[in-house]
Protein backbone atom coordinates (compact mmCIF):
# COMPACT_ATOMS: atom_id res chain seq x y z
CA UNK A 1 0.00 0.00 0.00
CA UNK A 2 1.31 3.70 -0.33
CA UNK A 3 2.08 4.65 3.19
CA UNK A 4 3.33 8.52 2.99
CA UNK A 5 7.27 8.73 3.48
CA UNK A 6 8.12 9.34 7.22
CA UNK A 7 9.89 13.33 6.91
CA UNK A 8 11.84 13.73 9.47
CA UNK A 9 10.48 17.08 10.67
CA UNK A 10 6.95 15.44 10.94
CA UNK A 11 6.21 15.79 14.89
CA UNK A 12 5.12 12.10 14.91
CA UNK A 13 8.36 11.09 13.29
CA UNK A 14 9.46 8.75 15.96
CA UNK A 15 6.70 7.15 16.31
CA UNK A 16 6.14 6.53 13.09
CA UNK A 17 9.33 5.38 12.40
CA UNK A 18 8.88 2.73 15.57
CA UNK A 19 5.28 1.43 13.75
CA UNK A 20 7.47 0.79 10.55
CA UNK A 21 10.07 -1.06 12.40
CA UNK A 22 7.30 -2.79 13.84
CA UNK A 23 5.49 -4.03 10.64
CA UNK A 24 8.94 -5.06 8.80
CA UNK A 25 9.34 -7.23 11.68
CA UNK A 26 6.02 -8.56 12.04
CA UNK A 27 6.05 -9.37 7.83
CA UNK A 28 9.75 -11.14 8.93
CA UNK A 29 7.64 -13.26 11.65
CA UNK A 30 9.35 -11.51 14.41
CA UNK A 31 6.30 -9.92 15.74
CA UNK A 32 2.72 -11.58 16.54
CA UNK A 33 -0.48 -10.14 15.22
CA UNK A 34 -1.65 -9.25 19.41
CA UNK A 35 2.31 -7.58 19.20
CA UNK A 36 0.86 -4.64 16.85
CA UNK A 37 -2.55 -4.46 18.92
CA UNK A 38 -0.37 -4.68 21.82
CA UNK A 39 1.73 -1.04 20.70
CA UNK A 40 -1.36 0.40 19.60
CA UNK A 41 -2.69 0.29 23.20
CA UNK A 42 0.70 1.54 24.46
CA UNK A 43 0.73 4.21 22.10
CA UNK A 44 -2.61 5.34 23.92
CA UNK A 45 -1.52 5.31 27.42
CA UNK A 46 2.11 6.76 26.81
CA UNK A 47 -0.30 9.54 25.12
CA UNK A 48 -1.95 10.10 28.39
CA UNK A 49 1.27 9.78 30.36
CA UNK A 50 2.63 13.04 28.37
CA UNK A 51 5.28 10.85 25.81
CA UNK A 52 8.11 11.51 28.20
CA UNK A 53 10.23 9.67 30.87
CA UNK A 54 9.30 11.51 34.66
CA UNK A 55 10.68 11.19 37.79
CA UNK A 56 8.33 8.68 38.72
CA UNK A 57 9.29 6.02 35.91
CA UNK A 58 12.76 6.97 36.48
CA UNK A 59 12.38 6.03 40.34
CA UNK A 60 11.35 2.88 39.39
CA UNK A 61 14.48 1.94 36.72
CA UNK A 62 16.88 2.67 39.22
CA UNK A 63 15.01 0.28 41.64
CA UNK A 64 15.57 -2.41 38.25
CA UNK A 65 18.78 -1.42 37.67
CA UNK A 66 19.77 -1.75 41.27
CA UNK A 67 17.79 -5.69 41.62
CA UNK A 68 19.48 -6.83 38.14
CA UNK A 69 23.25 -5.78 39.33
CA UNK A 70 22.20 -7.60 43.01
CA UNK A 71 21.04 -10.54 41.80
CA UNK A 72 22.86 -14.24 41.65
CA UNK A 73 20.75 -15.41 38.54
CA UNK A 74 19.21 -12.69 36.41
CA UNK A 75 17.34 -12.93 33.46
CA UNK A 76 16.03 -11.19 30.71
CA UNK A 77 13.15 -12.61 29.08
CA UNK A 78 12.52 -11.36 25.47
CA UNK A 79 9.71 -11.52 23.03
CA UNK A 80 9.13 -10.60 19.55
CA UNK A 81 8.29 -6.59 20.32
CA UNK A 82 10.78 -6.27 22.59
CA UNK A 83 13.47 -8.19 20.22
CA UNK A 84 12.25 -5.34 17.35
CA UNK A 85 11.73 -2.56 19.50
CA UNK A 86 14.94 -2.67 21.92
CA UNK A 87 16.89 -5.18 20.84
CA UNK A 88 20.43 -3.68 21.34
CA UNK A 89 19.45 -2.04 24.18
CA UNK A 90 18.55 -5.72 25.63
CA UNK A 91 21.75 -7.14 24.69
CA UNK A 92 23.75 -4.15 25.96
CA UNK A 93 21.71 -4.64 29.46
CA UNK A 94 22.49 -8.14 29.78
CA UNK A 95 26.22 -7.37 29.54
CA UNK A 96 25.96 -4.58 31.93
CA UNK A 97 24.45 -6.49 34.45
CA UNK A 98 25.67 -9.86 33.47
CA UNK A 99 22.31 -11.12 32.98
CA UNK A 100 21.33 -13.99 30.59
CA UNK A 101 18.73 -13.46 27.49
CA UNK A 102 16.24 -16.01 26.76
CA UNK A 103 13.64 -16.22 24.52
CA UNK A 104 10.27 -16.89 25.91
CA UNK A 105 7.24 -15.94 23.81
CA UNK A 106 3.42 -15.99 24.23
CA UNK A 107 2.59 -17.70 20.98
CA UNK A 108 5.78 -19.97 20.47
CA UNK A 109 7.08 -21.30 17.50
CA UNK A 110 10.44 -22.50 16.48
CA UNK A 111 10.85 -20.09 13.99
CA UNK A 112 9.66 -16.96 15.37
CA UNK A 113 12.24 -17.78 18.36
CA UNK A 114 15.40 -18.84 15.92
CA UNK A 115 14.32 -15.35 14.40
CA UNK A 116 14.58 -13.48 17.48
CA UNK A 117 17.84 -15.25 18.90
CA UNK A 118 19.61 -14.08 14.69
CA UNK A 119 18.00 -10.64 16.07
CA UNK A 120 19.39 -10.56 18.98
CA UNK A 121 23.09 -12.17 18.01
CA UNK A 122 23.91 -9.85 14.71
CA UNK A 123 23.03 -7.17 17.91
CA UNK A 124 26.04 -8.62 19.92
CA UNK A 125 24.23 -11.14 22.25
CA UNK A 126 25.97 -14.07 23.21
CA UNK A 127 24.04 -17.46 24.53
CA UNK A 128 20.34 -16.63 23.76
CA UNK A 129 18.27 -19.42 26.21
CA UNK A 130 15.08 -20.26 25.47
CA UNK A 131 15.37 -21.48 21.30
CA UNK A 132 13.28 -24.66 20.46
CA UNK A 133 14.34 -27.93 22.68
CA UNK A 134 16.08 -25.83 24.79
CA UNK A 135 12.75 -24.36 26.53
CA UNK A 136 12.12 -27.89 28.16
CA UNK A 137 11.57 -26.66 31.60
CA UNK A 138 7.73 -25.87 32.85
CA UNK A 139 5.88 -23.65 34.79
CA UNK A 140 3.07 -25.66 36.04
CA UNK A 141 0.97 -22.40 37.54
CA UNK A 142 0.52 -21.31 33.43
CA UNK A 143 -1.21 -23.59 30.87
CA UNK A 144 -0.37 -25.19 27.51
CA UNK A 145 2.85 -23.89 25.39
CA UNK A 146 3.04 -20.77 27.69
CA UNK A 147 4.34 -22.93 30.22
CA UNK A 148 7.75 -23.79 28.10
CA UNK A 149 11.26 -21.80 29.55
CA UNK A 150 14.38 -23.03 29.88
CA UNK A 151 15.96 -24.87 33.00
CA UNK A 152 19.09 -22.70 32.47
CA UNK A 153 17.32 -19.09 32.83
CA UNK A 154 13.58 -18.44 34.19
CA UNK A 155 13.04 -21.44 35.96
CA UNK A 156 16.07 -21.04 37.86
CA UNK A 157 16.38 -17.56 37.99
CA UNK A 158 15.66 -15.12 41.38
CA UNK A 159 14.98 -11.73 39.24
CA UNK A 160 12.93 -11.77 35.66
CA UNK A 161 12.96 -8.86 34.04
CA UNK A 162 9.70 -9.15 31.79
CA UNK A 163 9.37 -6.07 29.10
CA UNK A 164 5.86 -6.40 27.77
CA UNK A 165 4.58 -9.46 29.15
CA UNK A 166 1.40 -10.83 29.65
CA UNK A 167 -0.28 -10.68 33.30
CA UNK A 168 -0.86 -14.48 33.83
CA UNK A 169 3.12 -15.45 33.24
CA UNK A 170 4.04 -12.02 36.05
CA UNK A 171 1.66 -13.53 37.67
CA UNK A 172 3.01 -16.93 37.96
CA UNK A 173 6.96 -16.14 38.41
CA UNK A 174 5.90 -13.58 41.24
CA UNK A 175 3.63 -16.99 42.72
CA UNK A 176 7.52 -18.61 42.37
CA UNK A 177 9.12 -16.46 44.60
CA UNK A 178 10.15 -14.38 42.07
CA UNK A 179 11.28 -10.76 41.84
CA UNK A 180 9.69 -9.84 38.62
CA UNK A 181 10.87 -6.49 36.65
CA UNK A 182 7.99 -5.59 33.87
CA UNK A 183 7.89 -2.21 31.61
CA UNK A 184 4.26 -1.67 30.98
CA UNK A 185 2.54 1.67 30.09
CA UNK A 186 -0.68 0.24 31.70
CA UNK A 187 -0.12 0.79 35.50
CA UNK A 188 -3.38 -0.87 35.94
CA UNK A 189 -2.64 -4.34 34.15
CA UNK A 190 -1.99 -7.19 35.88
CA UNK A 191 1.32 -7.48 34.81
CA UNK A 192 2.23 -3.91 36.67
CA UNK A 193 0.20 -5.19 39.60
CA UNK A 194 1.84 -8.17 40.36
CA UNK A 195 5.43 -7.19 39.18
CA UNK A 196 8.11 -6.24 41.59
CA UNK A 197 9.17 -3.58 39.84
CA UNK A 198 6.82 -1.71 37.25
CA UNK A 199 8.75 0.77 34.79
CA UNK A 200 5.38 2.62 33.52
CA UNK A 201 7.47 4.18 30.26
CA UNK A 202 7.67 2.80 26.68
CA UNK A 203 10.21 0.62 26.21
CA UNK A 204 12.52 2.76 24.08
CA UNK A 205 12.81 5.26 26.72
CA UNK A 206 13.05 2.97 29.60
CA UNK A 207 15.56 0.27 28.31
CA UNK A 208 18.15 2.87 27.26
CA UNK A 209 17.50 4.99 30.55
CA UNK A 210 17.64 1.93 31.94
CA UNK A 211 21.22 0.32 30.59
CA UNK A 212 22.72 4.37 31.36
CA UNK A 213 21.63 3.70 34.91
CA UNK A 214 22.94 0.18 35.44
CA UNK A 215 26.17 1.61 34.19
CA UNK A 216 26.34 4.49 36.85
CA UNK A 217 25.43 1.69 39.84
CA UNK A 218 27.15 -1.51 38.75
CA UNK A 219 30.21 -0.85 40.60
CA UNK A 220 27.92 0.11 43.84
CA UNK A 221 28.32 -2.62 46.61
CA UNK A 222 25.29 -5.16 47.50
CA UNK A 223 24.77 -3.06 50.75
CA UNK A 224 23.79 0.29 48.17
CA UNK A 225 22.28 -1.86 45.68
CA UNK A 226 19.85 -3.12 48.66
CA UNK A 227 19.18 0.11 49.72
CA UNK A 228 17.89 1.73 46.97
CA UNK A 229 15.78 -1.62 46.14
CA UNK A 230 14.56 -0.90 49.93
CA UNK A 231 13.25 2.40 49.16
CA UNK A 232 11.38 1.98 45.93
CA UNK A 233 7.59 1.12 46.62
CA UNK A 234 5.83 -0.27 43.74
CA UNK A 235 2.34 0.23 45.20
CA UNK A 236 3.43 3.80 45.52
CA UNK A 237 4.98 4.28 41.80
CA UNK A 238 1.55 2.52 40.36
CA UNK A 239 -0.47 5.14 42.47
CA UNK A 240 1.85 7.94 41.17
CA UNK A 241 1.35 7.00 37.66
CA UNK A 242 -2.45 6.80 37.73
CA UNK A 243 -2.79 10.38 39.66
CA UNK A 244 -0.33 11.42 36.52
CA UNK A 245 -2.60 9.60 34.20
CA UNK A 246 -5.33 11.38 35.66
CA UNK A 247 -4.03 15.19 35.99
CA UNK A 248 -2.57 15.22 32.82
CA UNK A 249 -6.67 14.19 31.83
CA UNK A 250 -7.66 17.10 33.22
CA UNK A 251 -5.22 19.64 31.75
CA UNK A 252 -5.64 18.27 27.84
CA UNK A 253 -9.37 18.23 28.56
CA UNK A 254 -8.83 22.16 29.99
CA UNK A 255 -6.57 23.55 27.01
CA UNK A 256 -8.09 21.72 24.05
CA UNK A 257 -5.58 19.53 22.56
CA UNK A 258 -5.93 20.82 18.86
CA UNK A 259 -4.26 23.55 16.73
CA UNK A 260 -6.89 26.43 16.38
CA UNK A 261 -6.79 27.74 12.58
CA UNK A 262 -4.39 30.41 13.14
CA UNK A 263 -1.74 28.26 15.25
CA UNK A 264 -1.80 26.46 12.25
CA UNK A 265 -1.13 29.52 9.83
CA UNK A 266 -4.47 29.67 8.13
CA UNK A 267 -5.97 33.03 8.37
CA UNK B 1 1.82 -18.71 13.87
CA UNK B 2 0.15 -20.71 16.47
CA UNK B 3 -2.14 -18.83 18.26
CA UNK B 4 -4.73 -20.73 20.18
CA UNK B 5 -8.57 -20.90 19.04
CA UNK B 6 -11.01 -18.65 20.58
CA UNK B 7 -13.28 -20.17 23.68
CA UNK B 8 -16.49 -18.58 23.71
CA UNK B 9 -16.28 -18.83 27.76
CA UNK B 10 -13.10 -16.86 27.41
CA UNK B 11 -13.38 -13.34 28.87
CA UNK B 12 -11.85 -11.74 25.73
CA UNK B 13 -13.54 -13.87 23.63
CA UNK B 14 -15.46 -10.86 21.96
CA UNK B 15 -11.94 -9.04 21.81
CA UNK B 16 -10.10 -11.73 20.23
CA UNK B 17 -12.78 -12.21 17.72
CA UNK B 18 -12.88 -8.86 16.41
CA UNK B 19 -8.87 -8.64 16.29
CA UNK B 20 -9.42 -11.98 14.27
CA UNK B 21 -11.61 -10.36 12.01
CA UNK B 22 -9.42 -7.45 11.77
CA UNK B 23 -6.44 -9.29 10.52
CA UNK B 24 -8.02 -11.47 8.19
CA UNK B 25 -9.05 -8.28 6.34
CA UNK B 26 -5.46 -6.86 6.89
CA UNK B 27 -4.25 -10.01 4.93
CA UNK B 28 -6.91 -9.07 2.46
CA UNK B 29 -5.93 -5.63 2.03
CA UNK B 30 -9.03 -4.06 3.44
CA UNK B 31 -7.56 -2.47 7.22
CA UNK B 32 -4.25 -0.90 6.70
CA UNK B 33 -1.03 -0.69 8.89
CA UNK B 34 -2.32 1.73 10.77
CA UNK B 35 -5.78 0.65 11.47
CA UNK B 36 -4.37 -2.43 13.55
CA UNK B 37 -2.54 0.32 15.50
CA UNK B 38 -5.53 2.51 15.78
CA UNK B 39 -7.35 -0.60 17.30
CA UNK B 40 -5.25 -1.57 19.65
CA UNK B 41 -5.39 2.24 21.16
CA UNK B 42 -9.06 2.27 20.77
CA UNK B 43 -8.97 -0.68 22.77
CA UNK B 44 -6.79 0.61 25.80
CA UNK B 45 -9.80 3.64 25.66
CA UNK B 46 -12.78 1.37 26.17
CA UNK B 47 -10.46 -0.23 28.82
CA UNK B 48 -11.00 3.16 30.86
CA UNK B 49 -14.20 3.91 29.64
CA UNK B 50 -15.41 0.27 30.98
CA UNK B 51 -16.19 -1.41 27.73
CA UNK B 52 -20.04 -0.41 27.82
CA UNK B 53 -21.66 2.04 25.93
CA UNK B 54 -23.33 4.55 29.11
CA UNK B 55 -25.63 7.29 28.64
CA UNK B 56 -23.30 10.29 27.34
CA UNK B 57 -22.70 7.73 24.34
CA UNK B 58 -26.17 7.28 23.88
CA UNK B 59 -26.92 10.86 24.13
CA UNK B 60 -24.82 11.59 21.45
CA UNK B 61 -25.63 8.18 19.50
CA UNK B 62 -29.19 10.05 19.81
CA UNK B 63 -28.53 13.46 18.48
CA UNK B 64 -26.03 11.51 15.29
CA UNK B 65 -29.29 10.10 14.55
CA UNK B 66 -31.30 12.67 14.33
CA UNK B 67 -29.34 14.76 12.42
CA UNK B 68 -28.29 12.29 9.66
CA UNK B 69 -32.77 11.98 9.35
CA UNK B 70 -32.88 15.14 9.11
CA UNK B 71 -29.78 16.13 6.98
CA UNK B 72 -30.71 17.25 2.83
CA UNK B 73 -27.50 15.29 1.68
CA UNK B 74 -25.95 12.81 4.19
CA UNK B 75 -23.10 10.56 3.40
CA UNK B 76 -21.46 7.83 5.75
CA UNK B 77 -17.57 7.64 4.88
CA UNK B 78 -16.04 4.66 5.21
CA UNK B 79 -12.53 3.42 5.88
CA UNK B 80 -11.13 -0.09 6.26
CA UNK B 81 -11.35 -0.60 9.81
CA UNK B 82 -14.98 0.93 9.58
CA UNK B 83 -15.94 -1.62 6.90
CA UNK B 84 -13.96 -4.51 8.70
CA UNK B 85 -15.86 -3.90 12.07
CA UNK B 86 -19.05 -3.29 11.13
CA UNK B 87 -19.51 -3.06 7.31
CA UNK B 88 -23.04 -4.68 7.60
CA UNK B 89 -24.36 -1.62 10.27
CA UNK B 90 -23.39 0.80 7.55
CA UNK B 91 -25.30 -0.15 5.27
CA UNK B 92 -28.53 -0.40 7.62
CA UNK B 93 -27.90 2.44 8.64
CA UNK B 94 -27.76 4.05 5.04
CA UNK B 95 -30.77 2.20 4.22
CA UNK B 96 -32.59 4.05 7.21
CA UNK B 97 -31.44 7.26 7.18
CA UNK B 98 -31.41 7.11 3.45
CA UNK B 99 -27.54 8.40 3.44
CA UNK B 100 -25.52 7.74 1.32
CA UNK B 101 -22.21 5.36 1.56
CA UNK B 102 -18.47 6.55 0.00
CA UNK B 103 -15.32 4.86 0.61
CA UNK B 104 -13.00 7.49 2.02
CA UNK B 105 -9.53 5.73 2.65
CA UNK B 106 -6.36 7.67 4.40
CA UNK B 107 -4.19 5.41 2.61
CA UNK B 108 -5.96 5.41 -1.00
CA UNK B 109 -5.41 3.04 -3.80
CA UNK B 110 -7.74 1.57 -6.19
CA UNK B 111 -7.27 -1.89 -5.05
CA UNK B 112 -8.13 -1.19 -1.40
CA UNK B 113 -11.10 0.66 -2.69
CA UNK B 114 -12.56 -1.76 -4.75
CA UNK B 115 -12.46 -4.65 -2.15
CA UNK B 116 -14.03 -2.33 0.53
CA UNK B 117 -17.01 -1.82 -1.73
CA UNK B 118 -17.31 -5.30 -2.72
CA UNK B 119 -16.93 -5.93 1.47
CA UNK B 120 -20.04 -3.23 1.40
CA UNK B 121 -21.96 -4.62 -1.86
CA UNK B 122 -22.13 -8.01 -0.16
CA UNK B 123 -23.63 -6.75 2.94
CA UNK B 124 -26.39 -5.03 0.93
CA UNK B 125 -25.60 -1.78 -0.06
CA UNK B 126 -26.24 -0.06 -3.67
CA UNK B 127 -24.32 2.42 -5.04
CA UNK B 128 -20.77 3.28 -3.54
CA UNK B 129 -19.33 6.18 -3.92
CA UNK B 130 -15.48 7.21 -3.87
CA UNK B 131 -13.89 3.98 -5.79
CA UNK B 132 -11.16 5.05 -8.13
CA UNK B 133 -12.10 7.77 -10.60
CA UNK B 134 -15.40 8.87 -9.26
CA UNK B 135 -13.39 10.49 -6.14
CA UNK B 136 -12.73 12.76 -8.32
CA UNK B 137 -13.38 16.32 -5.94
CA UNK B 138 -11.24 18.32 -4.02
CA UNK B 139 -11.00 19.09 -0.95
CA UNK B 140 -8.43 22.11 -0.99
CA UNK B 141 -8.06 21.89 2.92
CA UNK B 142 -5.99 18.70 3.12
CA UNK B 143 -2.95 18.05 1.19
CA UNK B 144 -1.98 15.35 -1.33
CA UNK B 145 -4.19 12.35 -1.96
CA UNK B 146 -6.23 12.61 1.40
CA UNK B 147 -7.98 15.46 -0.50
CA UNK B 148 -9.63 13.61 -2.89
CA UNK B 149 -13.78 12.91 -2.47
CA UNK B 150 -16.89 12.03 -4.71
CA UNK B 151 -18.18 15.08 -6.20
CA UNK B 152 -21.62 13.47 -5.75
CA UNK B 153 -21.23 12.05 -1.87
CA UNK B 154 -18.72 13.98 0.38
CA UNK B 155 -17.83 17.41 -1.86
CA UNK B 156 -21.75 18.29 -1.48
CA UNK B 157 -22.89 16.51 1.94
CA UNK B 158 -24.66 18.75 4.70
CA UNK B 159 -23.85 15.74 7.22
CA UNK B 160 -20.64 13.21 6.90
CA UNK B 161 -20.60 10.55 9.17
CA UNK B 162 -16.70 9.73 9.74
CA UNK B 163 -16.34 6.81 12.04
CA UNK B 164 -12.45 6.09 12.70
CA UNK B 165 -11.48 9.38 11.11
CA UNK B 166 -8.55 11.40 11.25
CA UNK B 167 -8.01 14.75 12.84
CA UNK B 168 -6.69 16.58 9.66
CA UNK B 169 -10.01 15.36 7.06
CA UNK B 170 -12.40 16.07 10.48
CA UNK B 171 -11.24 19.69 10.91
CA UNK B 172 -11.34 20.52 6.97
CA UNK B 173 -15.08 18.99 7.27
CA UNK B 174 -16.10 21.10 9.77
CA UNK B 175 -14.24 24.45 8.14
CA UNK B 176 -16.52 23.74 4.99
CA UNK B 177 -19.72 24.24 7.56
CA UNK B 178 -20.31 20.27 6.98
CA UNK B 179 -21.79 18.57 9.92
CA UNK B 180 -19.16 16.11 11.17
CA UNK B 181 -20.47 13.09 13.06
CA UNK B 182 -17.21 10.78 14.44
CA UNK B 183 -17.18 7.84 16.59
CA UNK B 184 -13.58 8.07 18.34
CA UNK B 185 -13.45 6.36 21.75
CA UNK B 186 -10.25 9.09 22.48
CA UNK B 187 -12.66 12.18 24.00
CA UNK B 188 -9.14 14.19 23.31
CA UNK B 189 -8.45 13.74 19.88
CA UNK B 190 -8.85 16.35 17.14
CA UNK B 191 -10.86 14.40 15.57
CA UNK B 192 -13.57 14.25 18.86
CA UNK B 193 -13.21 17.81 19.25
CA UNK B 194 -13.25 18.66 16.25
CA UNK B 195 -16.89 17.12 14.88
CA UNK B 196 -20.20 18.38 15.58
CA UNK B 197 -21.49 15.21 17.13
CA UNK B 198 -18.50 12.76 18.70
CA UNK B 199 -19.60 9.63 19.95
CA UNK B 200 -17.50 8.21 22.40
CA UNK B 201 -17.92 4.53 22.18
CA UNK B 202 -16.48 1.47 20.49
CA UNK B 203 -17.65 1.32 16.62
CA UNK B 204 -19.18 -2.18 17.24
CA UNK B 205 -21.82 -1.20 19.78
CA UNK B 206 -21.94 2.51 18.77
CA UNK B 207 -22.60 1.45 14.78
CA UNK B 208 -25.97 -1.00 15.91
CA UNK B 209 -27.07 1.42 18.45
CA UNK B 210 -27.57 4.09 16.24
CA UNK B 211 -29.35 1.82 13.51
CA UNK B 212 -31.88 0.79 16.18
CA UNK B 213 -32.15 4.42 17.77
CA UNK B 214 -32.90 5.84 13.66
CA UNK B 215 -35.23 2.99 13.10
CA UNK B 216 -36.84 4.43 16.40
CA UNK B 217 -36.97 8.24 14.93
CA UNK B 218 -37.34 7.92 11.27
CA UNK B 219 -41.26 9.09 11.39
CA UNK B 220 -40.51 12.08 13.96
CA UNK B 221 -41.14 15.35 12.14
CA UNK B 222 -38.04 18.33 11.63
CA UNK B 223 -39.13 20.25 14.52
CA UNK B 224 -38.61 17.16 16.55
CA UNK B 225 -35.62 16.14 15.05
CA UNK B 226 -34.36 19.43 15.12
CA UNK B 227 -34.85 20.14 18.83
CA UNK B 228 -32.74 16.59 19.78
CA UNK B 229 -29.87 18.26 17.85
CA UNK B 230 -30.64 21.63 19.63
CA UNK B 231 -30.84 19.92 23.14
CA UNK B 232 -27.18 18.04 22.30
CA UNK B 233 -23.80 19.73 23.80
CA UNK B 234 -20.57 18.11 21.78
CA UNK B 235 -18.59 20.32 24.15
CA UNK B 236 -20.69 18.87 27.58
CA UNK B 237 -20.11 14.90 26.08
CA UNK B 238 -16.59 15.49 25.46
CA UNK B 239 -16.17 17.08 29.31
CA UNK B 240 -18.71 14.08 30.32
CA UNK B 241 -16.22 11.16 28.56
CA UNK B 242 -13.25 12.57 30.39
CA UNK B 243 -14.92 12.92 33.86
CA UNK B 244 -16.10 9.17 33.19
CA UNK B 245 -12.21 8.04 32.17
CA UNK B 246 -11.04 10.03 35.33
CA UNK B 247 -13.41 8.20 37.85
CA UNK B 248 -12.91 4.94 36.41
CA UNK B 249 -9.23 5.22 36.55
CA UNK B 250 -9.57 5.89 40.18
CA UNK B 251 -12.14 3.16 41.41
CA UNK B 252 -9.85 0.94 39.55
CA UNK B 253 -6.56 1.84 41.38
CA UNK B 254 -9.16 2.10 44.51
CA UNK B 255 -9.90 -1.74 44.13
CA UNK B 256 -7.21 -2.82 42.36
CA UNK B 257 -7.74 -5.20 38.59
CA UNK B 258 -6.40 -8.29 39.55
CA UNK B 259 -7.78 -11.27 40.78
CA UNK B 260 -6.38 -13.01 43.85
CA UNK B 261 -5.32 -16.50 43.93
CA UNK B 262 -8.17 -17.47 45.87
CA UNK B 263 -10.52 -15.46 43.84
CA UNK B 264 -9.39 -17.63 41.04
CA UNK B 265 -10.01 -20.88 42.96
CA UNK B 266 -6.41 -21.22 43.71
CA UNK B 267 -5.07 -22.07 47.83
Amino acid sequence: MNETTIKTKHPRAESLSIRKRLIQHYKSGIVADAGLFAHGRGEAFDYLLGEKTGDNALKAIKAAAAMLLNAEHPVISVNGNAAALVGKDIVELAQVTKSKIEVNLFYRSTKREIAIETLLSEAGAGKVLGVGKAASGRIHEIGSERRRVDPEGILVADVVMVPLEDGDRTEALAKMKKNVIAVDLNPLSRTAQFATVTIVDNIVRAMPALVRIAQKLKNEDRSRLQAIIADFSNKESLSEAIRLINRRLSQLAEKGTYLTPSQKGWT
